[in-house]
């Protein structure tokens, strides 16, 4: 299996690409007790962080990612991901900072699903 | 026991006080498993981590929270928490912006220590 710094990478590709060309396919990424924290609003499972994510109000939204670090967040292959980057949405000519963790966990078939996820914008 | 959100922000308060009054002090929320990753530099362990901390380039700072978001990583208290805030250093007037997750683990005897530990600074 991959080391984790390859899995975070990996990880972090795939879902702002995914984010960033069609939100509903999120969905593959996270379980029922999976956690968003996305700024000050907090969602539990797989329907409710979809909900929240596919009706952000804007159409288009591009992630550049600055920074990526990772550590193992336990003794079962957990990974811990912090992101922080720019974000473009619609027409804005303006990035706005934001920072991302993920906890990522192993799902028993070889891949991983998001169980933390905190999302929040910086200012200032 | 309280709350994950309580103990959050217990630890938070607590890890920058004495953050801003004595680093050294630190070292007990520490274990020899814990990681640090310090912007590019990572450390593992109590004694390496106080190292890295305590010989930071800058004689006083004060960190200022202005976000707290905690949720629950694991099914043993684990506690994931993540902070943005600025922080002032030494004789400059100007805050710098970061951002810094912990998770905390149970110790067994009723306190929690720092697992993992990822400080970065937001720029631009």
């Amino acid at each position: 299996m991959a080391d984790f710094q390859t899995i975070a990478r990996q990880f972090v590709e795939f879902y702002y690409n995914t984010f960033d060309s069609d939100r509903n396919k999120l969905s593959a990424l996270y379980r029922d007790n999976s956690m968003l924290t996305f700024e000050t609003d907090a969602k539990l499972g797989t329907k409710n962080i979809l909900d929240k994510l596919t009706g952000l109000p804007f159409n288009s939204v591009k992630h550049q990612v600055a920074t990526l670090d990772a550590q193992p967040s336990n003794e079962s292959g957990g990974i811990l991901v912090m992101v922080t980057g720019a974000l473009l949405v619609d027409e804005e000519q303006r990035p706005m900072n934001y920072t991302q963790i993920f906890q990522l966990l192993p799902d028993g078939t070889g891949s991983f699903f998001v169980f933390n996820d905190i999302f929040k914008l910086i200012y200032g």
